[in-house]
């Protein structure tokens, strides 16, 4: 059977420095440099805010309206380490909230993706523990029903292994694959130094077109510059 | 017929002290005591940061894009009080602006939950009054066809009759029937109390799993410890 | 055919005193004051709390996925412009973010209305550029296939036509035809000035019921007043 | 506390021939002759089209993904019943497939309605069995968490009682209160009636403008007749 | 003002057998030979499988939960004419039904696209008048608000102006400018004579990438072929 | 960088008669064969009733509104294969008609898979090929940007990796890993089995909650029988 109630105890990370720095590039720029894959879904949203984290990804398979394998997760949790949550079906409910944050912070997780509610969110605000969630909802959930941990998951359209690099900022959430770190973060820092340029001299008003040199390829494709419409029909 | 459209005056109330503990309780914690019910769907979101409001149920059962029955329903609001819109059908239409929020804040309501549209979202927050809304939208609205003010409604996915205890805060919108208001509070305070204590234990590192006696049934539900997913192939 | 490549580059433009003061009304106003149209769909948002804009329209039509047309569109701008794009399809990825940012604001242009997705919305929110999108998304696009600039569009269900006013704030996004600027100016300042007066009055307790001279329309219309639903069964 | 695990096993029905006069007429109709309340929202829909039934609601609350209650609520159904579940949360698992239906079937259940999700269409279909559901979906669901059986829940946006009377065709669900089933019914059949007369006219090109007497009222209202938008201008 | 409670009497058609030429291409056909622009969002579906259409459009501005106009636009519509509904704002009630079907069909109506809900669908199937709608609900509305008739609207996120060309079947609804009907027709018709000679090719199982030569520009932008992953790490 | 443009040609593929018994064996039966997981998310529907088939999966991994990688997919595929499509971003464009599909029975292929959209629905419907798809569309797409076939891709929120077997019908889409797929065949082999006694006691009357001996759970689980709700306040 494919589903097995296991938790994988031994997980390979990636260096420290490397998921630190990936936490600053930010996830639109090692998304880019990724070669634009990688994202969660779009309805993943910081629940305060300003959050941004990265860390090596617990991934956490929850069954819908059951939180118990959170608390499970938690004890395979490093400093370091971000918590991914995926849920076995479509799910709002609040399975996250201000007690678990607490225990999370204490043990030196970064922060929480989860694709289900988060709740307490003021407090959680107030403690400064950043998370994404496809939701705010006050909605109890149970502990009856088995999920695993640290299994390849699906977190909001994004395929996660752990050990993989969690990189989340107001822009959303993006999944490095851990054997890919260490290139991604080379390939996202050139793009980065490349921009500092662009934007000095796109903030002294030249144009992307003559930039990017885009006009030659525009009037290949057929563009076509008028003064109005009415030109068309001449 | 069914529905009527009628203005009942004469609203049953909980006692105001109730009514403020509940509301500093806040929503999840309620929702818990409540067994886990009651909430409104997580679509309804605070038009603002921050707010926080508990009162009384006035209920309005509005017609789509019609705001006609919450100027009459203002008239039935006494301090302390809290409007509870419900539409006759799905409308995200701005029902409710800047200056139904002073006639209502002049007459001592403490807040609003509408399952429609809000807007002049700014003028509200600077005025600080609390609104809970499915979707900020300035479409304006006619005062055309008939609704009711204080029937049972459904809003947002819950049963509300007037006079029960509306909570709400940044994790949703609960509604505690004023029967039982008394019962859920006292539930409330002791979940509240426990809570405190298992805030500093998680907070200084003691693991949920351990805390809450997890571990035997986590075994007994079958869940098993590998290193690898290889183990499982073994 | 119906779909031309082009650019058009004259657009007539609204007075700027006129887009100006159309911008201070603010969006609810001046969508009441136009007979209640106008109005791009509510899940048009701003991306950081606070934006408020208007300009004349530079409209753009999109495809999904794909910004090349934002660039050619930049260099259509001028100071006191807004940037409108429409996508050819539902689309959310993140079309638009600082770089892009950056250049429009070097270039005037105050503010942008996207029906797709935004991204940098941090640095977004630091420069202070005013944009409103239908998603936040780190998706990135590419430049390889032509739409159009300055042709009419539909964005997120409201026709534009280039040099039509765009008027932007919390409570959403509206879209005045050009020709009826001066006249729907006109109207909305009426339109607030009565609303001075009508605020003081609700701020001091009267009733919206008898400012707006309800209560007649409400009887004829047949609405009772009973004290509790069990008079209904007498 | 508000909620409690309980089957309550008695329960008032309607005569069973308004329930059955009250599913011919059809949704619309009855619904209509409610004075427009009582629909479910309307992504319920049918499973399969020609669906159409009536029945004394026996109502269950679910837990999200988990179709336990449902067993139990079995046993509780007569014949001419229909079974009615509720969700504590937003959920579309497919709580319900051939199995289930068989046994609602074989003891006489008219129909399903369910806030969640159904599976094994193609049986149901093939065995007659009507089911209204919010979504198709193969997830399987756990037996694990007790709900109620026989209290008043909300399925679908609408308050259901046990024993109200529910009609189910391919324009959705609506539910009567047991108590208002005679007087809806009488109302349903006299609006049917006037439908025919009108049916008629309309198809032998009267319009409906003239049949329904509406001209002066719209002319009252404003309507301006015109050749030609130009002619606002003039 | 931009609004106008106007019925607009005089509406230039586009030539009968050019509509009916159009209806016979379909959707996607004349959808691509416009350049890929004119479609409704693909939310508006027919109401019964099969439906296919094409006329003229009659254009009805409609206010949410209100279908008075639509009786005001019947008047309007000659034989060969389809009704397009759009609505002021966002809305899913069922503005249209039975009766309404007959009499449009008495009139020689050839079919309705409308922005919200259709009700009455079993008997408008029967009848065979095709109809295509957002939502099929029962949810009743009033006849209080006056919208506009024979103005430029907005339907389903697509402009249309009266005397347009409607062109809908099981693919969606796409509305062909009247001045441009002619062109489309003819593009139409040549794309779709070449689709002939494809058709038999790909059936004989020769491959897209030969048939449309795309190889040469896949290796130019980089295609490469493997024989596993794995070679990409060599 | 993680994403590359490749085509990987070699695919390792279950034997032919495990994935046609899973395909006789049904959606519903091989999820919870596998342990409940596996299934495409439920928003994807076959744009034909009664579309079933399996096939070996064939991945393409296309860019939003862009259909160039279908047709470099339909040269890797082999009798008994399906294809895969999922995108790089959120899309429902009509990435999928007549003339692919045309192409792809051609040469062998079971059926489709696509989480965006598919046009054509009424010539494909008529040529009997099956298509699971979100959405029906006419709009067309591009061929501009690469993505790759035979790469591991999530689709509809499922992981799935080239060779592994699809499954799908009219309660949606589940996808097996190659290496369990005789392992789940047994397991649901067994499953079917048991559920024909079960169908047959069911049928006879015999209820869930003594056939599944479920009393006692529910009981030790506190479930309580009441006549009335007014038991409670005793």
């Amino acid at each position: 059977m494919t589903f097995q109630p296991v938790v994988v105890r031994k997980v390979e990370r990636a260096a420290k420095d490397i998921v630190e720095v990936l936490g600053k590039l930010g996830v639109s720029t090692v998304h880019e440099a990724m070669g634009r894959v990688g994202l969660a879904k779009n309805y993943m949203r910081p629940v305060w805010q300003g959050a941004e984290a990265s860390g090596s990804a617990i991934t956490v398979l929850a069954q819908p309206g059951d939180n118990w394998m959170i608390h499970v997760a938690a004890e395979q949790c490093q400093p370091g380490d971000m918590m991914v949550v995926a849920c076995a079906a479509d799910n709002e409910d609040g399975m996250f909230g201000e007690l678990l944050a607490t225990s999370l912070k204490a043990r030196g997780v970064t922060g929480l993706i989860i694709d289900a509610g988060c709740r307490d969110v003021k407090a959680i605000r107030e403690m400064g523990f950043p998370v994404w969630s496809r939701a705010i909802s006050a909605k109890g959930t149970v502990k009856a029903t088995l999920g695993a941990v640290n299994i390849p998951v699906v977190c909001a359209g994004a395929a996660v292994n752990p050990g993989d690099v969690v990189v989340a900022d107001e822009d959303g959430v993006v999944f490095v694959p851990r054997a890919d770190a260490a290139t991604v973060l080379k390939s996202a820092q050139t793009r980065l130094a490349n921009e500092d340029e662009k934007r000095e001299r796109l903030g002294k008003g030249e144009l992307g077109l003559d930039m990017y040199k885009m006009r030659e390829g525009l009037e290949k494709a057929g563009l076509r510059y008028i003064d109005s419409l009415d030109d068309l029909k001449k």
